[in-house]
């Protein structure tokens, strides 16, 4: 990496807790890509105060993970389909001091989709009512998904999920049988659910997709057993990789190839 | 230099037209150090916002050029002397939120003038009333100089300036004979004006130091007459040297050596 200088166009992100996933993805493509670009990641306590700084500098590119993904939604010019029917943001451009968002995990959730060739037809089941789980139930209901079932333990947001989208709710584990099964809570995920399977092996038997959006690790308990059983699955970490290269592209104009963004996701989570 | 991380600090600068010198000086001292720093140049339409962005994002310094050297001053926390004194401020340092903004043109100048040991009691002629001309003037009272005089073709500026520190002003050139002679105009610097000899060849042949705040080309006519006449000086290079490695200092909390700084210099220049 060459020294910085001053027409570096920098890119960053917003989080009430960074990792270094996105600083790593970013910089590497720069560099793959020969881009006079940077990425970093920050943390702020004034959420307006920091989009006011990406205006005041000419902050290329903002990528916005929780808790700010609702706040800056009256702190942009211009909110994109993608973000306006989640009421999420995680993505803002800017282009000449105006803000655009749009919503990335939506979109590589939508995009996952039609890759592994999932059937619109399929009944699925979504665990999880957060922030995350309005992007995956959005996207099922953007692909043409109609039996869809959000089981979650907070019957409010779940029922509001599953009403938004004509889909239903329920707090207790339905009987096995959907064709596609999707976890979007932390269950898995590391630290103290990291041993916890997010769907039970009669689910798991029953699925022909398996589809986890937990990131860290990519290989959590629920894909691991799907694995094992032959079951094709998506990962956390494709989502994350997905919906980086889109926030990539948005920022640089510049689609990476697969195989940069494979090289990219894998350097980033080393 | 190693890709970026999450966790390096950032340091800006902020100036209508943003040079290389900065990004290259503090990144060349961030390596040179191992510091997990990253410092760029930004430009501004809207110095308010650039501001509140130093706040909201945690930037921890930033370095404050024309025409901004006024505009921050009601958008900081604290001013120190260096900066009050003068109404000037080209640095302002990040500490938890509270922004403190000082001057370290005016305190590079006073460094200066003690480790070329100029004698107080000496006769100086000062050309320029300008914003850097203020910090020198003042630099001058303020290590001591009682016999200065101010020559300006603005005659406002200039008489308001000797006034304020009880110099004398003159609109005309005054005979030769002064010990010290200043040229803060730019008069001698890379472009239009390029040729042009700040002082007459009288003047420079009764001065005992000549000082040249042009830093491009640290090499002026002014310089290289002095030179030829074999008369110590003092140049724009070595204040602008100065002045980022207090800045450095500030923001880093380690006072780079004189090697070091030679070197950043150095490397910036190129």
């Amino acid at each position: 990496m060459p020294i910085l200088n001053k027409d570096m166009t920098l890119c960053i992100s917003l989080a009430g807790r960074p990792s270094n996933l996105g600083t790593r993805f970013h910089n590497f493509l720069y560099e793959e890509l020969g881009l006079n670009f940077i990425y970093k990641a920050f943390t702020t306590t004034d959420i307006e105060a920091a989009i006011a700084g990406v205006r005041g500098l000419g902050i290329r590119g903002c990528s916005v993970s929780m808790p700010f993904k609702e706040a800056v939604i009256p702190l942009v010019d211009a909110i994109e389909p993608s973000a306006a029917a989640i009421e999420s943001v995680n993505t803002i451009v800017n282009d000449d001091g105006t803000l655009t968002a749009s919503n990335t995990d939506y979109e590589a959730v939508a995009e996952l989709l039609v890759e592994h060739a999932v059937d619109p037809a399929s009944s699925v089941l979504v665990r999880g009512s957060g922030g995350m789980a309005k992007a995956v139930v959005a996207a099922f209901r953007g692909a043409g998904f109609d039996d869809v079932t959000v089981l979650a333990r907070n019957e409010q947001a779940g029922s509001a999920l599953a009403d938004k989208y004509g889909y239903r709710f329920t707090a207790d584990d339905p009987a096995p049988g959907h064709a596609v099964i999707v976890n979007v809570t932390p269950l898995g995920m590391s630290g103290q659910d990291a041993d916890a399977l997010a769907f039970t092996p009669a689910h798991i038997a029953a699925a022909r997709t398996v589809f986890d959006v937990v990131a860290f690790p990519a290989e959590t308990p629920l894909i691991r057993a799907a694995r094992d059983a032959g079951t094709p699955v998506i990962t956390g970490a494709d989502v994350i990789a997905l919906q980086a290269a889109r926030q990539f592209a948005r920022y640089t104009g510049i689609t990476p190839t697969r195989d940069q963004v494979e090289r990219a996701s894998a350097f980033s989570r080393a």
